[in-house]
C-alpha cells in the first residue's frame, strides 16, 4: 500500500517514440499471408490465447459476438506496461522532488521520510510507514495546482532516466504490449489503464506513449478543491487520498469510470487479482492475463516476495480460472521498444 | 443539495426515440443549400453564436483551431438535456420505490422521511432535511449490488411517466439539445454529461437516448464495496456519498474523469456556475451556455425562485462574462421529440 499513490511515471521527448515505432521491425507474414500484429510476441500458447478469443468475439454472427460498445479492456501500468523494478517511477518522482525541494525545507533534515530520502535510504523510508507515505504525498503530489503539478511530472519526465538502464522512463515501456494495445483497438475494443499510481502521473503521457486517451486512465486520485487564486479559478490538490484505485479498488474504479464490466483484464501483480476476477467472473466470454516477470537478463525476474508488483495469490490461482500467464522470457522475444537515436547516450 | 443524488430519470422502448428521429422534420436548408445541423434552433443569436465558435475553433489553419483531443464539450443533464420540473426524475424514481418497497417496511409509516412520501407531502420530505434524504437514498438507492440497481432503473423507466406531461421521461428531452449534441460531435468533439444527478442512475439509457456513452457520463456517486455474495463477486452500493458532482464539485469531477478543462460547458441553473466559470476561464476560446427555461407554454418558466434548478447567480453572471443565455421560448422552434407511436395513449 505503501505505494499507491505514488506508483509511477516517465517522458520521452515525442520523437523518441515515435523513432521507436519506425525502427521497430517490420510486421511479420503469418502462413497466410497476413501482417502479424503481435511481431514481438513468439509464436507461444499466450499469444494464441489472446488472439483466438479476439476472434472469437469479434467474428459477426458467432455465438459469443460482442458488440464494440461492449469491447473493452483494461492493463494495469506498473509492471504490465512499463518497468516497475527496482522501485515503482512514482516513488522515483517523489524522492527526485524531495531532494530538489530540500534547500527550502531544513527541517527535513531531521523529519522522517524526508531525512531517509537524502541520506538515499530506502528502508528508512518504508518503515516510515503509512504515516511516512501520507507526508511524503503531501511534500510532493499536493499543496500546488493540478496545472502546476502536470508541468512538474512533464519536466521530470523529460530529464529523469533509469537508474539501471539508463533511459527515459517512458522508453522502458513493453513493446509486445504497445502492440497488443494497437491489436485490440483495431479490433473494436476501447483500451483503459487501471492503475493504483495516481492518475494525474500518468494522464501527461499515456495517450503519447500508449495511445491511451487521458480520460480512459483510471488511477488513484487525490483530493481537490476548487478555488480562487489571485482572482482566477484552479483545482488545488490536497494532502489527502480520494480514492486507491489497488485491489478490490479497482473493480470500483472501473465502476465509477467506465460504468460497464471489461471483456478482458491484464495485470502482472496480486493487486491486479480482484479487477482479473471481476472480468472474467462475468457472464459470456472473458479473458484475464497475467505478465509474470522471469527474464532476468533482459529485464527482472520476480514474483511472490518483491516489494514492487508482489505477484503470489494472483499466480497460484490462474490455472484454475483460465487466466492466461504471459512467461515473459518465453513469450516476448523483443522487451523494449529500440533506443531512440537522441538517448542513446546519457 | 437535497436533489444532488436524487436528481434525474426515464426510459422508452429503443425504437421510440427512434421513430422520434425519423419523424423529425427535414433539415432546413440554409441560403447556401447546406443541410442545416440545428433545425429547432431559430436564426437568433444563440445560435449563431454557438456555431460561429464551432467553425472558430474546428477551421484547420485558424489562429483558434483547437485539436479534436481538446475538443472536450460539458452538459449539465436535468433542466439543460431534459426536463426536471415539477421535480428532478430521480427523485421521482426514488418516490416510486419508497411506496414500492413500503409493505415491507411497515414503520415507515411513522419515520421520516418515508411517512411524508407515502403521504404524497412533497413539503414534509423537503422538511425532513440532508438527514432525511440520507435515508432516502439508503432505503432506495444502496444495499443492493450495482447490477440490481440497474435493472430497477430500466424497469422503473420502461413504465414510468411524467405527471403532467403523461409521455416516458426519455422523451423529455430537448430535441434542440439532440441536435446540439450531435453536431458537436460531428465536429470532433467527444460530449460529456456532468450532472448533480446519480451517474448509475443515467448510464442505462445516455447511450441510446444522448448519444452519450456509459464512460462519458460524470454524476454524483455512492460508496461501493467489492465483496463475494453466494461465492460470486459483486459491487454493493453503500448508504453513502462518495462523491457530490453539483457546484464547485463538477470542476472536481471533470478532472477526476476527463483530465482535460472543457471548450464548452452548457448547464442551467447556478450548480453549473462553477463548471462554466472554470470551462471559460480557460485560455483560449471557450464558451459558456446556459438555458433559460422561458417557456411556461410548452415547457416551464423559472429561473431565481425554483425549487429544481435555480438559477440566480449564473444569470446575472452570464453578460460580463460572455455566456450565451438560451431563451428557450425564442430561441427553440422546437422543445420534445415527436411523440413515439407507442406513447400517444397512456
Amino acid at each position: 500500500m505503501v505505494t499507491l499513490v505514488l506508483a509511477h511515471a516517465c517522458r520521452a521527448p515525442q520523437h523518441d517514440v515515435e523513432v521507436a515505432a519506425r525502427e521497430a521491425p517490420a510486421p511479420q507474414r503469418s502462413s497466410r499471408g497476413e501482417a502479424d500484429p503481435l511481431p514481438s510476441w513468439n509464436d507461444t500458447t499466450a499469444k494464441s490465447s489472446i488472439t483466438r478469443f479476439v476472434a472469437r468475439v469479434t467474428q459477426e454472427g458467432s455465438p459469443d459476438y460482442v458488440s464494440p460498445a461492449d469491447r473493452i479492456a483494461v492493463f494495469d501500468n506498473d509492471g504490465t506496461l512499463w518497468v516497475e523494478q527496482p522501485m515503482y517511477t512514482q516513488l522515483a518522482f517523489a524522492i527526485d522532488r524531495v531532494k530538489q525541494l530540500a534547500p527550502e525545507h531544513p527541517e527535513w533534515r531531521t523529519q522522517q521520510p524526508f531525512a531517509a530520502i537524502l541520506a538515499g535510504d530506502l528502508e528508512g523510508v518504508a518503515a516510515s510507514g503509512q504515516r511516512g507515505i501520507v507526508k511524503l504525498v503531501a511534500a510532493t503530489h499536493a499543496n500546488i495546482t493540478s496545472d502546476e503539478f502536470e508541468q512538474i511530472v512533464e519536466r521530470w519526465l523529460a530529464t529523469a532516466r533509469h537508474p539501471t538502464l539508463h533511459r527515459p522512463y517512458t522508453e522502458l515501456v513493453y513493446l509486445p504490449m504497445l502492440e497488443l494495445l494497437a491489436y485490440l483497438r483495431a479490433n473494436g475494443f476501447t483500451t483503459y489503464i487501471v492503475s493504483g499510481g495516481g492518475v494525474d502521473f500518468m494522464r501527461p503521457w499515456t495517450e503519447r506513449v500508449y495511445g491511451v486517451r487521458r480520460d480512459q486512465v483510471i488511477g488513484s486520485r487525490i483530493e481537490m478543491r476548487y478555488e480562487a487564486r489571485r482572482g482566477a479559478p484552479v483545482l488545488m490538490r490536497l494532502p489527502a487520498a480520494s480514492f486507491v484505485d489497488d485491489g478490490a479498488g479497482k473493480p470500483v474504479g472501473i465502476a465509477q469510470v467506465i460504468g460497464r464490466r471489461p471483456l478482458i483484464a491484464v495485470g502482472n501483480s496480486d493487486g491486479d487479482f480482484e479487477m482479473l476476477e471481476w472480468t472474467t467472473s462475468g457472464p459470456g466470454p472473458r479473458l484475464g492475463v497475467l505478465v509474470h516477470h522471469t527474464d532476468a537478463e533482459r529485464e527482472w525476474a520476480y514474483d511472490r516476495t518483491s516489494r514492487s508488483g508482489r505477484l503470489s495469490r494472483a499466480l497460484h490461482a490462474a490455472p484454475g480460472r483460465g487466466w492466461v500467464v504471459i512467461d515473459m522470457r518465453q513469450d516476448w522475444n523483443r522487451i523494449f521498444p529500440p533506443r531512440a537515436s537522441s538517448a542513446t547516450e546519457d
